[in-house]
């Protein structure tokens, strides 16, 4: 898997590439991460890559040439993979997002600064536009970052237990269950008895429903859209009980 | 705004501090953020922050000693400001959340790593979850900085412009107009007419037309908590004429 990463601060999203599993995967050949320096395409003097909006207003927009330039040198024209503008007004990144782009070679990632980039940017050489969430971040360098670890976490090898990615948050649908480590007692708090017992069968039936329960309780909008068994059904419904139970004023 | 980071990594982080305008924002003293590293505070010969999971299964867990350690060692016991965990079981983070976090003078971010942390730190020593998307990361480094530069921008006199984060996506329940900066003509591109006009109420009725049709098409969920006005509603009505009157099959 390439990424090529086009902005203004390559340098902070280079540390997060050498540590951990994003390392690892570079060193196994199993990604490439490509960081461009936009500035580094301007063809003027002083390096310029904002100007003033037209039409006024607040804040510096990001120029069409060095951004085209600097994507076409490096991709060709057009450019032989997506390109993705990384934007709060992209469609929303999800990890069912994130395997559908695992499954490309080859992704460039854009990041924008400032008050935004010239549209042509996105009519004209953007391929595809992702928002990381409904908020507002100060350039699209992390968001670039969120995309290649959670993306590099689903090519096969990159993470050190094969099962690693199968149990996450999302990747069933559902959230996680609790996790428990030494030492067993904790200032009077202990872990629950049915990890200690051995019994690997009443392991899994916990850690399933403590899964649909934390699930239920925080995101019950996940659980429309999570695969579930007939005994998964009959578990949530058991909840539905004893809410309506314990609610009898309502 | 004072920001305490616990990590396994910090040196990752510190990168992002160091450019626009987080540097600026600690420059002038609006900001502070202090980064700990989670090994400093184990006591065993080893430093180990993980341990297999209680239970079996894969992956390694957060030890919660370390955590207890390093939290109530700086930020006392039991922390004087909210401890926000980032993790994608948590509530999910927004422009909203953001607004409502900016309004704390102090806050504690808890990074996790590995395939979670003991779930014994969830219940005892954080005090909010938070989740910056439905989508599984590494580690909680990447969430965190999302919350320091989404806070941090919300902070008077934080940006440079005094108006610069009322236009943003998100900020006024809408995605952002299209901006243009010059040329006015790029590779037979040229930026609508209007902007060039000179008639700054026409350029704010167009910006506005842009911003609703932007999120009409892309994110209508976000109209229905989106402040409009009489002429907004009226203008989306046209649009569903629009749509209506284009495909008389359906």
């Amino acid at each position: 898997m390439r990424f090529d990463v086009f902005s203004l601060f390559p340098a902070v999203i280079r540390p997060y590439l050498e540590i951990s599993i994003l390392q690892r995967a570079i060193e196994k050949g199993l990604l490439e991460v490509h960081l461009h320096d936009i500035r580094s395409f301007t063809t003027d003097r002083h390096h310029i890559t904002d100007d003033a909006p037209f039409g006024g207003g607040g804040g510096m927009v990001m120029k069409p040439e060095p951004i085209f330039t600097a994507v076409e040198s490096v991709l060709g024209s057009p450019p032989a993979c997506p390109v993705i503008l990384l934007t709060p007004q992209g469609r929303t990144y999800t990890q069912q997002v994130a395997a559908e782009l695992a499954a490309y070679p080859h992704l460039a990632l854009l990041c924008g600064r400032y008050e935004g980039i010239d549209e042509r940017v996105r009519e004209h050489l953007v391929t595809d536009e992702i928002s990381i969430g409904d908020y507002v971040l100060t350039g699209g360098e992390l968001p670039a970052l969120i995309l290649i670890d959670s993306i590099t976490r689903l090519i096969p090898g990159a993470l050190g237990d094969p099962d690693g990615a199968q149990d996450d948050s999302f990747a069933s649908g559902l959230l996680e269950y609790p996790h428990y480590t030494r030492p067993a007692e904790f200032r009077g708090w202990r872990v629950p008895e049915v990890l200690l017992s051995g019994n690997h069968a009443e392991i899994a039936r916990w850690r399933r429903q403590q899964a649909l329960l934390r699930t239920w309780k925080r995101r019950p909008d996940l659980l429309e859209k999570a695969d579930l068994s007939d005994s998964d059904r009959r578990f949530l419904a058991s909840l539905t009980d004893e809410k309506t139970d314990q609610s009898p004023s309502t």
